[in-house]
């Protein structure tokens, strides 16, 4: 796949010797594999254990294998540290147990970034130390559409801002997404006619159907070359009876973990997010996703970020195996002095994965407009936390991205992207520079302000900014005026001098002011000269 | 104290036989109290344990004895259940080892109602099952002031709204409140003169002052005559080196915690509040937190309520240990939509218990208008949490009531009694009928409703409520315009209808209006007919 074969010179200085050998080379976090042959017959996936132990001199890193179909095995592995890695095979198959192999870890090149983890307790980077700032958005059911369908739907997010997608596993059964997918997780036993005349599909939930999951990988891997990371939602609740994938039952659920995790953590975009609405998932009580969560965690040798997504009541987002928090709360971004009350309880990054949908729908949670909908993407980054896009317009022909993907016909993503060039355009992330009182004005350092206004609409604007941490006296700063909606940025030519602070705010040393359009989403950049 | 000696006729049926006997009557919740003369040598505060064993039946519950001072030691005990109660001695000492008594248990009279509880997740209810509504003040020193202004501040107390009190065991060493108290609770060993000549005391922190916890204690059942709980701050910040109380090392604290909860346990009105601003107290790490936290709560048979109050930083409010939740915040009840945010975190009781305080201090949390204050209440309450009040007028002459007490002279005490009186008058607590999309009505029950308008000013009033659990078309409800600063309640003559539900709202099937008068902090009351 990602692998490349090049030819290696390796210098063996101690022995003054030089050796030619040709070895498998992967991009450290790239994703090394390798396919051994081995039994058919009965059930593979549950009567063959298999794992491989890769060592690199002093690090050691075990990896579960997993049964691929046509009698093919395979390892996969995310190499984090460069140099040769050698790994060795165990497995309650004699074909499969003892073998062994080696490639080496050379350094990530081009878009390659390495997986991301949290930093700075509410923000994250690439392991590569790039700063990553999640804009996301939601196609829940967008790999389990036609091939055409889900090839527009990846041009649309290549000419998109979104560097993070929330997707389900396994198909949706939903109002607007009703279709059957192309693949299935497991395998077909057959159809029974259920009471309405319907086909109710009989499973066997203990084999698994590998073309899903190839198709899957494929999907994640295609984001992956668009540079967005995969939020992979493990269970939804989004079944309705119709497969019946959200009651495989406690011990189904943990074998679909291990065959998932086994397949999916050596890609280096996953995160991990337990469940979509997991209190509505009625066939699983609240008790078991700590089980299930801690399978996750255990069964992923690289951590990757792990999160679970509330539908009306929150999931304890404060235990341990948890990353960050996810939270489906339309309220939180709607207004000032919100978002950031959360962040204050968890002390980790939160991610405001549900806020409502830009669209059309009758329903509340799925029209609102797309300055609604882009506000509330400004009031969740000025309070230092991140806020989730979803579209749901139901216009004539359209597939409802939110669902099924496609294209994009909404007004907000356009304002997401130039919000994230503005973050981007920070010294680093932004947070309420005096959370308590001031929710408006958020810096990065000293240096560096935003201040949104939202809704509110002022004539002028008296140069403040909070003391907490601002600027000493005699500093210059210059001020630009952003037009979020208009997606305009216009620098003012004032210069603009620090006064001595007074107690709670500082000023410009002769009060200055600016004059300001009478219209909302206005914000202002303040940077140092 | 308490105890009332009478004469009780025990008829022991089973035998056909009675025996005329003279035993001490304590009412249910009300503190049972024996003292034994015990050694008085070497340090009896370190070198005598002495617990109690009381048995009521198949009810049993170990309670820890304390020194008093003299060679006096005691035991009390708060009985919960009714009937014959039996205790039996345990000490390594031989005098104090061993000794047995016993008291029946009667009814509760009068004001007697329990110790307070959770109830409903949310919210509080005696033992007796009354409801109680937290409307708490603050008065971190009150008890550390000349009795004639201890005095002053029960007078105040006795007229005022409040039904709960913040306060400190330690004195408290902070602007504006500096001076010496009467007692200490720990024994004088001398004083050294300080580098800026004052004089530094010096301690004996293995030995307590009784006189000190005698007069707390004597101070915690005025409160108890006056109806009101006393939050207990064990820990606080306020000392900046001048006694030391906040740096007394762990072994001294876990002695002070075991004292403490051995003399005040009994007292039904006592809850327990780990720490005034527990991150503001630099000696102590934050792990300790969680070991002092379970010493109080294994030295406290009866469970009394149990928080722990921030000063910037949270601490770990959904640990077990915690009843509810007191926080530190003013941005939380200071606008809609914010206060019921941190409930659906932590499924537990909010009380805002520190929101900034009405007066004239330069400080911005010293210098909240009345208004505000009232609204912070308004804006807690009608999120189905709570709100403490705290007054810092710097008034010549008055002593800030927020400090050592004296006398009440802002404007918000009145409105917040006319708030608690209407939320008394409520079927039962109150909670937000559509809590992510309606952050100004609540309900009681599909019967009872209140909307808080706060700084919104509107010339009318469509009659509309959230559908989610409202009444069914058909019924009949009257409207009560509340001004909640003028405290007048205007019944209107409008008998309105419910329509068949819209999609998320409730109308009059008439579509009825009311004129409103064009002020702030308006609100409405609708209720069934």
């Amino acid at each position: 796949m990602n692998a490349k074969y090049v030819l290696l010179l390796i210098l063996v200085s101690v022995f003054s010797f030089s050796v030619v050998a040709q070895t498998e080379a992967i991009e450290r976090w790239d994703r090394f594999e390798v396919t051994f042959s081995g039994p058919q017959s009965g059930n593979p996936f549950d009567e063959v254990n298999l794992s491989a132990d890769f060592s690199n001199g002093k690090e050691k890193v075990k990896v579960n294998g997993f049964y691929d179909g046509n009698g093919k095995y395979k390892i996969r592995f995310m190499p984090e540290t460069l140099g040769e890695w050698r790994y060795k095979v165990t497995s309650n198959s004699k074909v499969l147990n003892g073998k062994t192999g080696h490639f080496t870890c050379v350094g990530a090149t081009g878009n390659n970034h390495g997986p991301v983890k949290v930093a700075d307790t509410y923000h994250f980077k690439y392991a590569d130390g790039k700063r990553y700032y999640p804009f996301g958005t939601t196609l829940y059911a967008w790999t389990h559409q036609p091939q055409e369908l889900e090839d527009i739907t990846l041009q649309t997010l290549k000419n998109a801002p979104f560097n993070k997608v929330r997707m389900c596993v396994f198909p949706k059964y939903y109002s607007n997404v009703e279709n059957e997918p192309v693949f299935y997780p497991f395998v077909k036993k057959g159809g029974m006619a259920g009471k309405k005349g319907e086909i109710n599909f009989v499973w066997d939930f203990s084999k698994f159907e590998p073309a899903f999951f190839q198709h899957l990988e494929k999907r994640i891997d295609d984001l992956k070359s668009l540079g967005i990371e995969a939020d992979i939602i493990i269970f939804h609740p989004y079944d309705k009876g119709h497969w019946g994938f959200d009651s495989l039952g406690k011990e189904n659920d943990l074998r679909y973990i291990k065959y998932l995790t086994a397949r999916l953590s050596s890609f280096r975009n996953v995160w991990w997010s337990l469940a979509n609405e997991f209190d509505y998932i009625k066939t699983k009580p609240r008790e078991v996703w700590d089980v299930y969560t801690k399978e996750v965690v255990n069964n992923d040798p690289y951590k990757h970020l792990c999160s679970i997504h509330n539908g009306s009541v929150y999931y304890d987002n404060w235990k341990p195996e948890f990353t960050h928090v996810s939270i489906q709360n339309g309220s939180t971004v709607e207004d000032f002095g919100r978002a950031t009350l959360l962040r204050d309880v968890f002390f980790r990054p939160v991610l405001y994965d549900e806020v409502c949908y830009e669209g059309d729908l009758p329903q509340r949670w799925g029209h609102l407009s797309g300055e609604e909908m882009t506000s509330a993407f400004w009031h969740g980054v000025i309070a230092g936390t991140y806020v989730t896009h979803g579209e749901t317009y139901k216009n004539s022909g359209d597939t409802i991205f939110w669902a099924k993907g496609g294209r994009l016909i909404g007004s907000s993503p356009a304002r997401i992207g130039f919000l994230k060039k503005i973050l981007e355009e920070a010294p680093g992330p932004i947070e309420l520079a005096d959370v308590w009182k001031d929710h408006k004005t958020a810096t990065a350092d000293s240096s560096h302000y935003l201040i949104y206004f939202g809704r509110e609409m002022n004539q002028e604007w008296e140069f403040n900014l909070p003391k907490k941490g601002g600027p000493a006296a005699g500093k210059k700063f210059q001020v630009e005026v952003i037009d979020t909606w208009e997606m305009t940025i216009r620098k003012l030519p004032e210069v603009f001098e620090i006064a001595t602070p007074e107690t709670y705010r500082i000023f410009d040393k002769n009060r200055k002011k600016i004059r300001l359009p009478m219209k909302p989403y206005l914000a202002l950049r303040i940077t140092e000269i």
